[in-house]
């Protein structure tokens, strides 16, 4: 098959992601939001608050990480935060699916955006954690904004929200301290459980 | 009201491109599709077909052209590619739109984002025409895919796809190339009627 046709097939097949479904809901709380508005949401975050990254970054490797960074849910499926028992076999699930959506793209960028994943995943490197850190925080700034629906729905607790958001302060303590005052009027106001 | 306020006022606004429905369907015709999810599948087709585009172009600044095309959207509307009345009013309602949306960000990046709309709007740099390249492109993917089910909705023909891409090749000989062909598949197989 020639390059072209292997990356329009990649093109048609990661329309997919459009399909799958996360657990928080739009600001407004109309619906809940789906992978690719997410991913399209964490490239916009990348575009305009990278000056708050805590090192300094490659703001278009950032926002290509962002964008890839659900692809394997196309066939893993997106596992709620909370879900202890699915993310016990998450890891698995999604290597699995690496393997076979990635490898629609000829072998050069199929390397090269499994070697994106893999450094988002491991978070080690600032883009890396920086990504984390608006993954983390833009359904904080949703599930806030609508309400609170998202964690009513699933019970979700004070505690719950801080042991997720352990690590996001890596990626920009300005960022983090603004989540961390979106939570605290949150519970404040009983959005969420402070048990 | 300090920068970062701004900035997040923005990114909690421009939530709103999920609740602006296309009139093309996904690849699957389950349901049409959103903006957010159109402008994430465009980003990803700069990511992967930036070696295609006719002039060099810096990529990065591509990417963060078609993320943010839609957005004047929120307030003026998706208008119809074939909705000839719709298309008479077009211009003004997205000017009043990008008066309003990008003035929400502190003004150096409201300029930023505005001279970079009015660079994909006006389409003669290489990163425009690339930029508008893929976005007539991808519904036309979509559309063939799904069985040219948005075509049909509208009695869309040959003729008006072919008048709507009259400068598709500018931004990609080879791009255009290949949709030359998907076109000439569908009137083949009759998702599309060529009168």
């Amino acid at each position: 098959m020639d390059r072209l046709e292997q990356q329009m097939n990649f093109i048609l097949e990661i329309d997919k992601l459009k399909n799958i479904t996360r657990q928080n809901y739009l600001a407004d709380g109309s619906r809940k939001e789906d992978d690719a508005d997410h991913s399209w949401h964490l490239a916009m975050m990348c575009a305009i608050l990278s000056e708050y990254s805590n090192e300094k970054i490659d703001v278009m490797k950032t926002m290509t990480m962002v964008l890839i960074h659900d692809l394997v849910e196309i066939d893993a499926g997106d596992t709620y935060a909370y879900d202890a028992q699915g993310n016990i076999s998450k890891r698995e699930r999604e290597l699995k699916a690496a393997e076979r959506i990635f490898n629609l793209l000829p072998r050069d960028q199929a390397e090269q955006i499994r070697s994106l994943w893999d450094e988002f995943e491991e978070s080690i490197t600032p883009e890396a954690r920086f990504a984390n850190t608006v993954d983390k925080l833009q359904p904080l700034f949703l599930n806030a904004k609508s309400g609170g629906v998202s964690w009513k729905e699933h019970g979700v607790t004070l505690s719950q929200i801080l042991k997720r958001n352990e690590t996001t302060h890596e990626g920009s303590e300005t960022l983090w301290n603004y989540g961390k005052e979106i939570i605290r009027v949150n519970v404040e106001n009983g959005n969420l459980t402070n048990e």
